[in-house]
């Protein structure tokens, strides 16, 4: 069956960047055509489908090339507490969440605060609603969290178990642990709880890739869980679902380190997989982040004399991973916040420019966020991938001018200059870190402020709209391993597309900030939203 | 575009078994419909084609659920001596090859027989046409290789190496090698040579990938490489040509024993992949051949008291792998030849079926050749595949009677017990130790002999041409994992069909032994033979 949009489409594919044409036909779950409606409509049949787009804007899917899908199901499907105004109202959301699951499984989640609470809560609370149960809930914070007994009996905690270092049971006046534990009091907490199971995984998976779909995405590259989630047993996850036909995201999937020498003995090259569920590469990390003051600088931080951050890996350490990364056919999406963590990389990756290109590996540095300015051309040069997450500008940009100041800050999220130099720019949202919004991207991409704030940061750095857009489409898709197949409208190519309420190309800021994502769909096959049609 | 097929067709899809019909029309890559031709002609449009077969027959393209595609490659690649009638001859065919490989690769291949020739070969008659390049040229009985000086030299051979246990080098009047080895002699000089290189791996490849298609073949489980061959590297070519777009043939890849914690630990499960290469699952070995007399018997060989073969894992060692593949979501494929081997792993796969149920696992015993009765109908009872390799038959009946005598020969190659007792049948060549010729194993799983033979052996374990067509392509397809789209032409799945000379299911013999191969089409497209078509 074909069906012929009719509206505002931008395709994307080349002679058609810059504007909009008329109309495009699918057939299947492929791009037919687009151009003109007078063009297509003799092309199409009787039983086929005509969808009026009317004040709507028709986009390629968004590809969103940095996002952790279990671990943002699990921010979905796990008892969210924030904005809970009462102690009785986060238990009454507790009690609902224990009735939804299976004995023994942990109830977990987290958002709370106290502050505008009658009193702290404690274990007895849940001893009421849900006992029997494991379960950890932490603080908005996350310097706290808040368990029953029986947790506190899995793990041993009793009055006579002394705070462990770093840390504080809270206790009651009679001794009694209250239900409360702090800090380093927390990871032993955890360690005691019971493994997620693999359902618990698929559900939260599958919340994660509804509310990509909501988003307008329809591919994502999976940058490896953190280390709260079990990595392999989210990509068996993944496994399971596009088994089973209910994966209606494409996932391009990078896998942990631990996992390189695994693949590399038994054969398994980037690639292998379907339009579904394909293997992207191996995620490394080359330092640590900004927020932790653990990014890896080449000078010290400006508010910390002496100090110049974390490396995870020694110069030769990286040359290793990338040299057996390319000797077994898979590309690397390599982690790299602080400038000294860029360069090292890129040095890395210089040593084995020939042996990637000679096997077809695209590698990405993932953040690209702070460049010392005699590296941003080399991105280009390189052909690495920038894969920069700009939701996290309104947040960092405070630490990167505390950090860093305001001279290095200055090529901090350094789009324009990269774009300029030649690189393959990607966006991700970095979920569930910020949103899984890509318009929340594109507008710091393209604004360098939050909506209704004044000042753009380093506005020389700002991405015009339509480079925002391909970098959250096209570019993004290449960026996985998928250029050739999606991205874009062109003829051939996967049908999946964004419907949206605004033209984001307009240049009208209000555009992209008030834009709805009306429908999506993925292969043909409508997934998210509505989109009337009618017969020929 | 569509493409109407008329003429004598078998689609093998439910309410069609039995009988053919007169039409088949497909849509690029797939199915659409069969029926009669007039119901199907109003479903043409202008740009369609017309194939009318003539006196040809459709079927479902084979599926050969049991090859080793990289060493078949090497037989086809690898210079050929076999039949050389002169020594000059045989010198003809080296240097022919010689000038096409590239400087530093190694001469391989086999075949030839000194017998009729003037006088046994030497490494000078190598030096004259192949000097300065590694050589092994295998004798037909395997039992001996001939090499040139500078093969020696690598291998550091001289008039003052001594016989290596086992083995003999051929000496000259004088004392010098003459570069005939004798079997213990044989392996040092193997381990000298070069590895194969990827570009010679992907050569042999797409050469046993042409002959596959040559034979009807449009699927293949592909049951690792031998030891001679580096099965990761073989993985590792057929990953490179599926890339490039240069794999016409579908493969589901199994992979050995050795891959199967790698793949545990990185999480990749069997399906990954898509309708060009998957990952089928693990291969493993329960014992060894009836040739070698390695095959793992309940009682003693007929011919050697006390003797019952060589079990290559203990029953502990079987439960174990099972245990591990089927928590890592792999399927296996086990090699047994014996009955004892048969019963172990039938033992262990029943202590984890359901297991193996509960996650969708398919598992497979490879040849099953030989079976105590008792255990017959547990393949259907336990859901476990039986993988068959009938035209093994005509040369293993005489080593049957030999070491297991008539009695326990009556259930060798069980076919039509297995299949009234329920199991799920799969043919499969094993290729390259016979041709990669499906309707040879069809001939020989019908009739029990070769052509022209009078007496067919055992002949109530014959299946019927229907069975076995059936056996070599629905029910293969199915024993491969991708029975849900291919192995039958049912609407919606693969278009994937092979046009022959003959009726196969006309129940003349002749209709099967001199059948040609007029045409592959696989996913729609024509990738071997001809096949005549006009405008709608």
């Amino acid at each position: 069956m074909q069906t012929l949009y009719v509206g505002r489409i931008y395709t994307l594919a080349d002679g058609d960047v810059a504007g909009p044409v008329e109309a495009l036909l699918t057939e299947g779950s492929r791009v037919r055509a687009a151009g003109a409606r007078a063009a297509l409509e003799p092309a199409l049949r009787p039983g086929d489908r005509v969808v009026d787009l009317g004040g709507a804007t028709l986009i390629p899917g968004f590809v969103d090339a940095h996002v952790h899908l279990v671990p943002h199901g699990f921010r979905l499907t796990d008892v969210d507490l924030s904005g809970a105004q009462s102690l009785a109202e986060a238990v009454r959301r507790i009690a609902a969440r224990h009735a939804r699951l299976a004995p023994g499984q942990a109830l977990r989640g987290g958002g709370w605060s106290a502050a505008g609470w009658e009193r702290p809560p404690t274990r007895h609370d849940l001893d009421a609603v849900c006992p029997g149960r494991p379960v950890a809930l932490f603080s908005r914070d996350l310097h706290t969290i808040w368990v029953n007994s029986y947790t506190l009996e899995r793990a041993g905690i009793t009055r006579d178990t002394p705070d462990p270092p770093g840390g504080r049971i809270e206790r009651d006046p009679g001794g009694e642990p209250t239900g409360l534990l702090r800090d380093g009091a927390i990871p032993p907490v955890l360690a005691a709880l019971p493994a997620r199971a693999p359902a618990e995984l698929e559900e939260a998976l599958a919340a994660a890739v509804r509310d990509a779909l909501a988003g307008g995405v329809t591919a994502v590259a999976d940058m490896a869980a953190d280390i709260a989630v079990d990595d392999v047993a989210a990509f068996r996850a993944m496994q399971s679902l596009a088994r089973r036909g209910e994966l209606p995201l494409r996932v391009v999937k990078y896998v942990p380190e631990a996992a390189l020498d695994r693949l590399a003995a038994a054969g398994v090259e980037s690639g292998l997989g379907d339009d579904r569920l394909r293997l992207g590469g191996v995620k490394l990390f080359a330092d640590g982040s900004l927020g932790s003051a653990t990014a890896w600088m080449l000078a010290d931080y400006a508010d910390r004399p002496g100090y110049r951050g974390v490396p995870v890996h020694t110069p030769e350490e990286l040359d290793d991973r990338v040299r057996r990364a390319v000797a077994a056919g898979l590309n690397l999406a390599i982690h790299a916040i602080g400038d000294a963590a860029n360069r090292a990389v890129l040095d890395a990756l210089a040593r084995h420019r020939q042996a990637s290109k000679a096997r077809g590996l695209l590698h990405r540095i993932e953040h690209a966020q702070h460049l010392d300015p005699a590296d941003v051309a080399r991105f280009g040069a390189l052909g690495v991938v920038a894969s920069v997450q700009p939701a996290h500008l309104p947040g960092d940009r405070d630490l990167a001018l505390r950090h860093l100041g305001p001279e290095r800050a200055r090529t901090s999220f350094a789009l324009a200059s990269l774009r300029r130099a030649g690189a393959l720019l990607a966006l991700g949202s970095d979920a569930p870190v910020v949103p899984l919004r890509p318009l929340q991207g594109i507008h710091a991409a393209v604004y360098r402020r939050l909506p209704g704030e004044d000042r753009a940061w380093f506005p020389e750095e700002a991405l015009t709209p339509l480079e925002a857009l391909l970098a959250a489409t096209l570019w993004a898709a290449r960026a996985c391993g998928i250029g050739d197949r999606a991205g874009s409208l062109a003829p051939g190519k996967l049908a999946d597309l964004t419907v949206l309420s605004r033209d984001v190309l307009s240049g009208r800021e209000e555009d992209i900030v008030e834009a709805e994502v009306l429908a999506t769909v993925v292969g043909g096959r409508l997934v998210h939203g509505d989109l009337a049609s009618r017969p020929v």
